[in-house]
């Protein structure tokens, strides 16, 4: 990547300025990739790619339903017709509901997967397409502490994160020797961003100082991830903060 | 369980006689449990009531598809109905189909996860919802190696697969301290029964004597996990053949 | 194994009456096995023995060190000279001790690798020497919680069983092929036995009804293991009661 | 730390220049660090610190036995009079020697895991008694695909390493709330350095470009883990060559 021929990033799951998918195209947007944010409200999505052009950046907003086959790719055609070689996908939608057992209907269940899971695998698919014909390309996923553990009342939230993580090592394994680095994070922990404060403010405030993961923060390992030298990838990170007990 | 008032399985994904469903429902039927035998063909599920008739056991079949909401509930109505205290469940149904990650459409990304996680979900959920008023009973799933572990060109199958496991456990953390034993049964292998025999028959050759697991002896294994006294209970059971390699 | 010609078993970590030692010693001198029960404590020892005599079982005291070579080789010839052929061994010898890491000295540590894991070792290869011959027999062990993850103040014996844990494993590896089951059994909860009663009784008591692991049902689960078919070979068998939080 | 206070890292297990002990050497002393060369060979640790100290770094030859209490302790005082405030301590002593496990001697097995987990238990708790009174620092450990997995003939190494890594997690738990970052870094292939290019050229030679770990690829990776942001931190970090099938 010259600085002449910046590449392209695609952020799927961008919502409030505080959240994690804002952060992630801020610090794509910061490396000089022309960012494409997508997510499901057009005046939260004008707000961050507004954030990245007045920081000097490049971004475009695009509305998208990530679990939308159609929206899916209509999505990665403009990135391959407008922008420049696709550098890294960031999946982050995602959606925590709960409830008993016996009380989550199907629907819940179904809906849980579609934005936790079958989204991912759209995304990662459409994103792989792409990065393979170069043989380079990061695609990077957000995962969480359900991911690798059910627990009630998260058992349909977690069914889903479970099925997006084991996807996301199948892909590394098929893509890997490929050039594409695909990964994993997991947020083993409370995100501090407009979901919690606005919904919990109480508990988010007693987590104390450091107690909650910082976006940024999180958005710096991705681009770690994606600067990780050939010989050193790393398939699955844990990140939680200093004083979570795990 | 007296003979007097013997109790009712359900099994659902049951085919052909020689498969793994089918022998779940000879071994519950062996102990005079009334099984409700479960799957989409009438004419494969009539040979196993049959065969379990003419040995004396009770049993009734039932056409269903084990993805959808309606049919699994009317399974379970009839349950309630028809039968005994529901003892025991097994969730059976899957399908491994596989394709590279490029190649696997939508359609069969949903169409497995519905099989083997969705339908999980539905059988769990109204088994337990029966359950729990008696404050006991069994639910058990049928795992893969891929429940655990994402390879190509399995990554469909492996994420569904994933999403059940993880449903089961959180299922377990869930429905445990009410009594019902919930537990995940990983077949770390290649099951002798009609699928391979008349698919790959020189491969299931090529295994030697010992060396597909064999539907009977899996069977005992989910009946040995029914039996467990209450305070030594296996979450997630792994069977495999004794010169598999792993 | 015909009455005729009935093998032997070796129990290496026998103490108290109540213990799961002396449990597993029960349930394979209640098989007509030959018991060979190895611990430190000839008078305790020799109440198990006698326990089993009284039964109509076969049994010999053998008092040994389990982390001495000497002490397992010497066990072990006497398996060979005095008795039939050697089915299966358990090892259940382990000491939980622990400290804050920082007190946590270097004898301590290394004390409890010897009888959690050097011991597990030297039972198992001497075990494996005799059975390959066969081609058969099964080398059970007893794991638990912390064999799976290191909490404080636990440092130092989850290390130990960690150790004995992925030993285990790689035995399963290599030996499987070779016809011999070699299995981990992981207590995750508390047994309810001598220990514990003495030690902690308000703990036990607060457990309630069936919130401790019985000794005889896991001594049940160990024997079960034994006769797995060889086609469907458990590697590792998670034991927790109904209630237990996990 | 400021340049004029800078502090200073001890790595133990230090050998040939090409190796990842002499890398991580170099990494840190390229930060300013006053490095504390530990290992066994003092002409190696000569050409190491030679070369951080040609480089305008700051370095120490250490000559120790990482699994001798005695030389481990010293080391520390060394650290505490000589050097400024400890900032990081890696520990990636570790000697993957294998046998069949029948041909596996007690001596070996000891040997293994003295170096391979108690070394790292000493080295690891004397860094967190001397970092707890400041409140941070950060304790990294050498893992490998065997920590994880037990596979013949690495039967005592992997046990020694499963050893050490679940020692880490209990330390990471038990520190982390203290600010102390512990984490475990699996390199889950082969290390591109004086080892294998020696006893295995063809070996090295046929994995091809970007095939084997490379050191200073590695030594980054440890790096970053020491900066990461106190509420994103790593507990066990993966790293494999792109091509890599794991």
């Amino acid at each position: 990547m010259s600085k002449n021929k910046p590449g392209s990033a695609v952020v799927v799951g961008v919502g409030a300025r505080k959240g994690l998918g804002a952060a992630l195209c801020r610090r794509f947007g910061g490396e000089g990739l022309h960012v494409f944010a997508a997510g499901r409200s057009q005046d939260k999505l004008d707000l961050v790619v507004e954030e990245i052009m007045d920081a000097g950046g490049w971004a475009t907003a695009v509305v998208a339903d990530a679990s939308s086959e159609d929206d899916v790719k209509s999505l990665f055609s403009r990135v391959a017709s407008d922008g420049p070689v696709l550098e890294v996908a960031a999946y982050n939608a995602g959606n925590n509901r709960w409830a008993p057992l016996l009380d989550t209907d199907a629907g819940l269940f179904e809906d849980l997967w579609r934005v936790c899971c079958l989204g991912g695998f759209l995304v990662g698919r459409e994103a792989a397409r792409r990065m393979v014909k170069k043989g380079r390309g990061s695609i990077l996923f957000t995962g969480a502490t359900a991911s690798l553990r059910g627990r009630p009342p998260f058992a349909a939230f977690a069914s889903a994160k479970a099925g997006l993580r084991i996807l996301v090592q199948a892909m590394a394994r098929e893509f890997g020797p490929q050039g594409l680095h695909v990964a994993h994070v997991v947020i083993d922990g409370v995100i501090d961003g407009d979901v919690i404060r606005r919904r919990m403010p109480d508990y988010a405030e007693s987590k104390g100082a450091d107690g909650l993961l910082d976006v940024d923060a999180i958005a710096e390992e991705f681009w770690k991830l994606h600067c990780q030298h050939p010989t050193t990838w790393t398939q699955e990170l844990d990140l939680r903060p200093f004083k979570e007990a795990f």
